[in-house]
């Protein structure tokens, strides 16, 4: 069952280590086929070099396993929160990539500090607040989802516009239309995160940048009036 | 038509990624046919590894295609305009260079600090200022150029001196007599925007170097006495 | 004699080139077989493209040559002391990897400020104290094992949980129950030492991850609920 | 003639990108035939890629070409002085690259931070002091050769004991007592300078190694006594 997805699922994984997001096993990637209502996901702890198509695992939204002869990652449940609440998103990507992580574990968000990031992320990318004991002692995985849910509502922010977030003393979860599209922004965060964070080495003060500076280039690449690239 | 200029403009778009300058499709190289008052330029958003000679876009200085089946990069405005304000060069390369990037959104040039850089910019890499709402709301790409044009008129750099720039909170721009030669200057002015930002790491009130020595070296390469490299 | 742990031995050093841990032959790997009380262990100052199984050097734990035509590695006391105190441990892996020698150099442990760390090492991975002049003079490669296992006795460490360690002004050494988990371990110090570096950079205030977080990320993959990975 | 050295000089240079130590023709090596007075050197501004044995230049002590079509290095007349003037070494090499050249540019020495430095180099790599006016103004290679033989007389610093030096806001020049020697120690002092640089970015007080550290050390594989390696 759903063979295409799980195709596009290892494909998007087996992408994380050739764009060195990940070390061993850290990472995973999942793509869900809304109708169905069932998600396909890298199993937990494989490495890269020997993950196929038959070791995809298919679960519905409750995380109950439907198909397939492994454990589903152990991040599943936070990929589901994610897709119950983030209603657009067709994939989703966790990495430990070095300097989101970085940003992740001092606790700041990466700000939009130029048109790199403006062309991908419609403003800050979010780190999360510390997790409570309670929450981290029971279900830490779907809480884990439940706090990345609240960061965008309380903020305001639209998750369509801002495809990924930090996780407080964690590292980052992204997301798009398709899991290929949740690997581009992964590779995008990771290397406005060193951008931003170079740019904090030069002057601790950078200011964020201009917000119309900001509107130009998401919009032209992402609005209705968008002129970036091939219409097609 | 211009099928040499054609060649050497596809040869160094794919000479981005090879160095390293570029990640996905971010980045493109244009060449000039002074003579014909033509351009040569990469289409907007094509992959790099699919790129070809026939999809290289012809426009005039207008901005108009004279050939070509794809859209010419969203940046060609930009070009059009540095080509016709610094009438010596013929290529220019667009990139978002990691630590390049970093000083422009930090806001800050590139100075002199020492003699990897005096073998190439004879003085400051500068960075532009701020753009207004206005010029960002309206004809944002021409506006780019003008800005940059500009930055090298009122500070009194001469462009054949110093082959890049940094555009605030966004970018730079490199150019060169050739397509190749602006490639080449792309790459040096990453590795001087990395030996510069690590300097001041060591000691944030490092010096700018002494002008004899950024004469000679400058001279020694560019100057009417050079000496160095072959005689050919 | 020992052909198994030889190629064990020899595999795991060939890894550290190919994870980038080491530079021409700084580094070294052991493993122990623990019913014979021997120890393979790599010839000293031999480039890692020309070592093969027969270069191996097998030695007993006062240290004597057994077999092999090479002498040891001239860290080889270290790995003994090493052995004798920390009964679990199978193979003792040494480099000079960059961001974890870093610390060391600094003599800073290395901190847990977030769950990269959390899921190899339960804490610190700590520094040992400077060592003495008399340590430095006489016997100073047994002394070093000695002051590393000084560092876990007085803080109170688990080596088993915490398989890593800085010496003061040196570098680290890294073990595991394997001479794969060793040099595993060694690979994972390294990138939490660079994230870790990076976000002090952020903020030097950083504190460390939270004790509940900690437990929840190093005991669901070490402990005797663990659910990270497949059970095989 | 000396067909021998020139194929240790062209595989020398042939390592510095193996390396990564250049970025174009950035660097160059040279060695010594010490019984003929004769320095085989490479060819200036001319592509690693396109080297070849012929293209190797010969020049005797005064700098006169003795045979070879191309110009030599334009940075000849710094390694006759050190040539003459080093009395031991039989090779030197110049290179931009990256993490040095930070320290070169900063007018900072590489102290000996850790045992990294100390297998190598016994104590800081030095600086040397700013050039005047007049020394950049005429026989500026020359003078570059002279303030570096300077600043190990007026430190009192043996050569073969450091065998690396930051000419101020330039970038390092390396020897030993063969060409490959020589690339050998232009790795490690790449590499100490970034360890150092990280250290100094941890605490920017760091203080130096221990001196009876830094005797062990550097005499264990330099000494008298070196037990370091094979004895062959």
């Amino acid at each position: 069952m759903l063979e295409e997805l799980k195709e596009q699922v290892l494909q998007a994984n087996l992408d994380l280590p050739k764009h060195k997001l990940v070390t061993f096993t850290w990472g995973n990637v999942s793509g869900i086929n809304r109708d169905a209502g069932l998600v396909v996901i890298k199993p937990s702890g494989v490495v890269y070099e020997k993950l196929t198509v038959k070791d995809m695992v298919v679960v519905n939204l409750e995380g109950e396993v439907v198909e397939g002869d492994l454990k589903p990652s152990s991040d599943t449940a936070t990929h589901l929160v994610l897709y119950k609440h983030f209603e657009d998103i067709g994939g989703i990507v966790h990495t430990h990539s070095t300097w989101a992580t970085s940003f992740a574990q001092s606790g700041k968000g990466v700000a939009a500090l130029g048109t790199t990031h403006a062309d991908y992320f419609y403003g800050t990318i979010p780190c999360t607040r510390p997790m409570t004991g309670q929450e981290i002692q029971k279900d830490y995985e779907l809480e884990t989802g439940n706090v990345i849910v609240e960061t965008f509502r309380t903020k305001g922010i639209d998750p369509n516009q801002v495809p990924s977030v930090l996780v407080h003393k964690h590292a980052p979860f992204n997301w798009g239309k398709t899991p290929a599209e949740a690997v581009h922004n992964a590779v995008v965060l990771e290397e406005v995160a060193k951008m931003a964070h170079l740019s904090y080495q030069l002057d601790q003060h950078v200011e964020d940048m201009d917000q119309q500076l900001l509107d130009k280039h998401y919009l032209r690449k992402h609005g209705a009036d968008a002129y970036y690239g091939q219409t097609t």
